[in-house]
């Protein structure tokens, strides 16, 4: 499990995959396998979530990291690199890093006139 | 407090807004505005989380909802509809509705020869 809260101490990344439909469930294995067998065993690596788009067009994952530079560290071993490369012959790649500006859960909307 | 999990019956919306930098602020402050006073007092809403990205060119909020035709009746209620509208004068918006596949975490690497 995944937990997004403001006040975690990590970089987020959501890195958007586009892909087309008849690829997505391979791209899917491919961005499980290596997270699995390398990603996750990574210095500074906190959670992942890995997400794959109802319309069969886009995989999304959503990773937090210690520090920018751990993440770094990892897209320069040269383990994953097939995999990745693997990947990108099927897929674009759109990411990006963030921060938590605010969480939201359900409540009462206040009484108003 | 958001949390990601492969069992949660929720549908997920990563929703990735591009903006230009000196208007990442506004956007922000419009999504958070239109989520508090809005958005998470819907029927359906689960959870949401509002990101910045670092380089200030992106704005992304990662939701869940219950249902998607609980997400609909949101997107098409009026109360919301003036802050998206302004929300959107200032950004493009890329829209993806996901389940979740698998989440990692950390481990120890298996022993190999």
């Amino acid at each position: 499990m995944t937990t997004i809260s403001k006040n975690a101490q990590v970089i987020t990344f959501i890195n958007v995959f586009s892909v087309e439909p008849a690829n997505q469930a391979r791209l899917v294995e491919l961005l499980a396998r290596v997270t699995d067998t390398v990603v996750r065993h990574a210095p500074g690596f906190v959670s992942s979530a890995l997400h794959r788009s109802l319309d069969g067009t886009r995989v999304t994952m959503y990773a937090q990291w210690r520090t920018l530079a751990d993440y770094e560290a990892m897209r320069l071993d040269p383990a994953p690199a097939p995999l990745f490369k693997e990947a990108l012959s099927i897929a674009t790649f759109a990411p990006g890093s963030y921060e938590v500006v605010e969480t939201f859960l359900p409540g009462l909307r206040s009484a108003t006139p």
